[in-house]
């Protein structure tokens, strides 16, 4: 069958990582990236991906600074079938008549609003509610986190209700300098924080309430839930519950790893792209569970987890892999997704 | 001829990538790396690389966390030619006899004093004098920046005195979580600051001064340097001394890499293993000439620095490549070493 051809309009944090993600898919080919920006952040690009300006004044700033500018936005897009917008907050919105009158499909990420496509996304929990459709809308990291576990936790019938406290990092490495929160933390002005209600618009059942911090970091979320269950429940029925979900990876206290840089050392180690992280990480040892009551605590790389899940949105719109499961296969076998960054997942349970 | 048997004592920040630097040459093999921890700090790299215990306190911890331990540090230097010792300060120079008892050739790192081998260590400075020697000690990472950056301004007859400021990472990302300064600076309690001396072991005319300070970051240090020249020279004699070191490579405000995290995520970007810069990077548009005075900034990434003047050390005391120029081109292809990371260099100046 014919490959999906993809755009990214945006090449920041998360297009350029969805840029390299759809370069290693095998039903799918990259039509080019758009972007406004004519410095180092794109520069590197230029010798792997077609590069598209986003607007007309940017094409100019780009080839006087030596960028290889294939054409405009609206070329990029006329030579593409999917379009994947990865542009800041509230910018994507405004994109949306531009690209329906391409007559291409488009994802949004989580920065826009539900209602902008009418249906959020992450994989395991929706896939087949998007088959087929002009659009959707990748959650934020942290909401696809919350519905990975919750979502693992409520397929196995455990899940009544969760309430969880989201540490979130301040800002993103490559921004750091142009400023930030420093040795404090900031409670978000209100409750609940609008991660919950974000989850619900793929989960509409889910109960749910989330309050969230900003804390002084500037590497990866951190979240700590009370999970009440259905019934009275064991520590590995929860942890084969999780299990389930292959983008939910295991880690432990006793491995060492003991804070937030342990894991994002441990990435780099690995020899992960960027030393992304696209899995959520789960502190095996630390999951508790006291009669119907459960806790956890989860790492969540904000920079790469969405970006599996926008190639299954990809996939999905496209509409010809039909089934959630394919995809996430697909997905996790070209980017090495793993259960378990150490150990053999299978033997370790 | 045949390969180089390397054996790597202490798998720690700097053991780590040595290690997968020896994987990358031609003309060596990896016997193994030896440590003590059983943790997830070695477990990534039980599937790729022979593994032998330090200490048998360690062997055992090891082997019942599932490492695949192959044998004991004795077993690993019987069977290699050479060791690299990345054990922490001050542990290698009690290693020192065990090395010679196996008959051993070995290279120390920069946490150890010049006495320990006699010989201390920059590959454009002092390849030769090692040739074929027992034993060599790589300067540090802030000396090794030292020494190619002034080194190349000697090398041009344009040094006369150098005086810098050095502004170093509080501590590594990896145990950050152990402790470090926050939110503050530190300045070294004696000035000169121990690394002008350090560079004098290489370059013993060299007229240098540095002061020292720790700030509140963890990645990469930072260089401030005032240099006396020998004569008014213009900045562009000054940047085509420099560009004549490989190992120097060119940065620019002008492209945005505005700060210190800028460098770390284009690393990231280009898809350096780890986000390693193993070359020196000098703001090129920051280089300043006053008549006789020049003035430079520029970034070291303090993690990966030494591991090319490791790998020319290893092929210095081996002794048949026995010019500099040669191991140089050998080490810098393996790894991709570029002077430029966003433009073709010979275009740039």
């Amino acid at each position: 069958m014919s490959r999906i051809r993809v755009a990214v309009n945006g090449y920041g944090v998360i297009g350029k990582r969805v840029a390299d993600a759809v370069l290693l898919q095998p039903d799918m080919e990259l039509a080019g990236t758009a972007d406004i920006t004519s410095d180092w952040r794109i520069a590197p690009a230029a010798c792997r991906i077609p590069i598209y300006a986003a607007t007309d004044e940017a094409q100019h700033t780009m080839l006087a600074s030596g960028i290889p500018v294939q054409g405009s936005l609206d070329e990029l897009l006329d030579s593409s079938d999917i379009v994947v917008d990865s542009t800041p907050k509230h910018v994507a919105a405004k994109n949306i008549e531009r690209y329906r009158s391409a007559g291409l499909k488009f994802v949004l990420q989580g920065g826009e609003s539900h209602q902008t496509t009418g249906h959020s996304f992450v994989a395991e929990a929706n896939y087949q509610s998007a088959l087929g459709r002009e659009s959707t809308r990748v959650v934020s990291c942290n909401t696809t986190s919350i519905v990975r576990v919750l979502g693992a936790l409520d397929n196995a019938n455990l899940l009544q209700k969760a309430r969880g406290v989201l540490f979130r990092r301040a800002t993103d490495p490559w921004e750091s300098h142009l400023g930030g929160i420093m040795n404090t933390v900031v409670p978000e002005d209100k409750i609940p924080s609008h991660q919950g209600p974000d989850a619900q618009t793929v989960m509409p059942d889910l109960d749910i309430i989330t309050i969230a911090a900003k804390s002084s970091h500037t590497q990866t979320h951190n979240h700590y839930w009370t999970l009440h269950l259905t019934r009275e429940a064991s520590t590995t029925e929860v942890l084969q519950a999780l299990q389930k979900d292959s983008r939910i990876a295991f880690i432990r206290m006793s491995d060492g790893l003991s804070a937030l840089n342990s894991t994002v050392e441990l990435m780099r180690d690995i020899g992960r792209p960027r030393g992304d992280m696209w899995e959520v990480a789960i502190w095996e040892d630390l999951v508790t569970v006291n009669g119907n009551e459960a806790y956890l605590t989860y790492q969540v790389c904000n920079e790469a987890i969405v970006v599996p899940d926008t190639i299954d949105a990809i996939r999905a719109l496209d509409g010809r892999v039909e089934d959630a499961e394919s995809s996430i296969r697909i997905t996790d076998q070209s980017l090495g997704m793993r259960q378990d960054f150490l150990r053999n997942r299978d033997a370790a349970l």
